[in-house]
């Protein structure tokens, strides 16, 4: 087994038992992206001998952090310390700005090592689309915004990165990945140093190849511990298809479909979660709220950029679509009514919602990164969501399912996580057999 | 008069008219920090000889933007491409990111010259004050957090200044050194760029000496021009002591009570307006949502940084206020039902609420900036607020009273602020004849 295809957790064992230096798996990963990201492109930006300097020092130090001598890859709308921030904008082609965003100084104070910038749709907003493809079939979108990154690490490039989420941008990658991902309660983890879209919905997340990574990272992020595991037996997970059901592939819908039936199977009490009626307008709330915050975001690149300015966004400075002040404040009344009411359904009769991560596989082309219609409702409710890879479609790619606990859950979330996901992820050996 | 001495408004006006140069205002600026920073101490960050460049560079060009030649000071906690942001911190003694902060892009779009940074207190937060002392008597404070920014203003050594506020740090000195500040609707202004402290607080303000600096960097920054002016006959003003009138001092009593008689004698119908009782816990909500989200905004400091952190900010990191997740979350809760209370207050019987400020005049000594206790709930409520001068205490030194209008009437309230300003500032070349 290359150190590569080691997960994080893994890793991050082997390393403190001095069985791995943190130099063999930097140069291990170096080699998997030399030889798979020229048909990948999940890469923005990478230095490699900088990397293994970086990985030599690690391995003179006694590993402390939890992330002792773990590479990570960051999406390019996040600062680092060493690496541009391009935003995949032609605006800032070469921008360094010498300071780590507030994720990556908690990674590095954790012992990760930062290997590099992984590709986004321009500003993790809209215009151009990442070059990345998906690993297990090239001619499909890995999903977005946060492509690089989620194609990296289901490629075996690198065990953890950052993506961020405003609609679904974080999810849906994971689920058309073959990934995990959490995205965490907003402001949970700090967004500064984040390229900023949507002030209220901008949120940092993290992926890995087992919840056991995600809950690492979460340690170095400042997440506490959830110290005891979840038993399955009477865990009550509530069903959910969400309003949008009606835009389910029949790839999701399986998926779905099978997880409740695997959990029913192990024991778990599964029950339909019928949201209230009012959920089925957060939608048109989220978008609202994210074209008229893109507007006040984008407005220095309009006055100053104009030229270089993706279309889509010009657009949301120019408040195309006509969202009225009014609207926008309805929009935020209803988002701040639902957030205590959805966490209000946790607690006696419910554990978690399981629920769709993305319509189905993932789409033919780099066009598009797929659609957010399942993600945008959890996002603008602030709720912690975790991906759990749910089997393949028709297409043979991958398909998630999430699991979705209330505002500041996080720990129990991924502890609920770790107990769920070996009954939802049925082949988690699928990336070593097909990838490799 | 000397060209520091011109508001921003009349200074434009001159420059655009080509009766003054922007190399003329600039020197000029810089003669008077040159004469009387040594005692003030505004400024952490100047660059004369850049700056005088930068000038004469903006006299080749035509003038086009609202701010054409305008020099403006920037709080240190705000990013510009050249200056340093310590943020009065010793973790960043150096920092450069070369990157302007949102609102400072915004303005050198619109042909303003960023002067330099001002002082701050640490992380505009807690911990060590800003050196600068109060124009009107070195011996007490300017206010605080943006100390540098509320003297610089006020002493004539920069037209306009940025601030920031989370609790009462723009409104608060903008009373304590008888100038203007402006406080939009939060996240009408992008915060990008503006160190976190609170994301769900931070909003990023400015000072001028008069209402129509405040409108034209306003509309630099991208508020709409609200055209037609405000008749004061039959303006209704909500007189509003608010629930913390008990911390009141004779001051600001004093300076309230004059400012609505002047109202109401110039023909607006000023009526006590009492906010409705939960209103009178939004203080601690503030309080409990401002430690928590410090907390994960300094969270990097902490573990990387820890000796040279304030104890004050580690106890937030720390939440030694053992302020609960549901506290938390329920004082979240509270601030989203009040917002569209206050703001449906206004209309048919309102027009603009006036409030103090501040308790009352600047406190002698600088191991404190002043009391927020005025100021924290108008934050939460992210609504729109300006500070108008209104007269002076029994020190001699300056006071304030705000003008408070519904979320997103920014323009509106700066229109209103026009009318009503004359009125209430009665003595506008005080700081002429006191500082010159």
């Amino acid at each position: 087994m290359e150190p590569c295809q080691l997960s994080a957790a893994q890793a991050a064992v082997l390393i403190k038992e001095r069985k791995l230096s943190a130099e063999e798996l930097v140069r291990s990963c170096l080699e998997r992206i030399s030889a798979r990201d020229a048909l990948v492109r999940a890469w923005l930006h990478l230095e490699p001998d900088a990397a293994i300097r970086a990985a030599r020092e690690a391995d003179k130090r006694p590993p402390t952090g939890p992330l002792h001598g773990i590479p990570i890859g960051v999406k390019d709308v996040i600062d680092t310390l060493d690496y541009p921030t391009t935003q995949n904008s032609p605006i800032y082609p070469g921008l360094r700005v010498g300071r780590d965003a507030a994720c990556v100084g908690l990674v590095r104070g954790a012992g990760g090592l930062i290997l590099g910038k992984t590709d986004t749709v321009e500003f993790a907003s809209s215009g151009r689309k990442a070059l990345t493809r998906n690993p297990y079939n090239p001619a499909h979108t890995p999903g977005g915004t946060s492509s690089g990154s989620g194609a990296a690490v289901a490629d075996f490039m690198v065990p953890l990165a950052f993506g961020t989420q405003t609609s679904g941008s974080l999810i849906r990658p994971a689920a058309f990945n073959g990934i995990y991902a959490m995205k965490p309660t907003w402001n949970r983890v700090s967004r500064e140093g984040l390229r900023m879209y949507a002030a209220s919905l901008d949120t940092v997340g993290w992926y890995g190849r087992e919840v056991a990574d995600l809950t690492l990272m979460g340690q170095a992020l400042g997440l506490p511990l959830h110290g005891a595991t979840i038993p399955l037996r009477g865990l009550r997970v509530g069903l959910c298809r969400t309003p949008m059901w009606s835009q389910i592939e029949p790839a999701g819908a399986n998926a779905l479909q099978q997880a409740a039936e695997r959990l029913a199977d192990a024991g778990a009490i599964v029950e339909p979660l019928e949201l209230p009626e009012r959920f089925a307008d957060l939608r048109a709330a989220h978008s609202a709220i994210g074209q008229r915050e893109a507007g006040i975001a984008f407005l220095p690149e309009y006055v100053n950029a104009y030229p270089l300015l993706a279309q889509e966004i010009r657009d949301k400075v120019e408040n195309t679509a006509g969202i009225s002040d009014q609207t926008l404040l309805d929009s935020y009344a209803l988002a701040d009514a639902c957030r205590p009411v959805f966490d209000g359904l946790f607690g006696a009769s419910l554990d978690v919602v399981l629920a769709p991560s993305a319509p189905g596989e993932a789409p033919e082309g780099l066009h598009t990164t797929g659609n957010a219609v399942f993600n945008t409702t959890w996002t603008l409710l602030h709720v912690p969501c975790v991906n759990i890879p749910a089997g393949v479609g028709a297409s043979n790619l991958p398909v998630g399912v999430q699991l979705i606990g209330p505002r500041l859950s996080d720990a129990r979330l991924l502890a609920i996580a770790q107990t769920l996901a070996p009954v939802i992820d049925v082949d988690p050996q699928r990336g070593l057999r097909e990838l490799w």
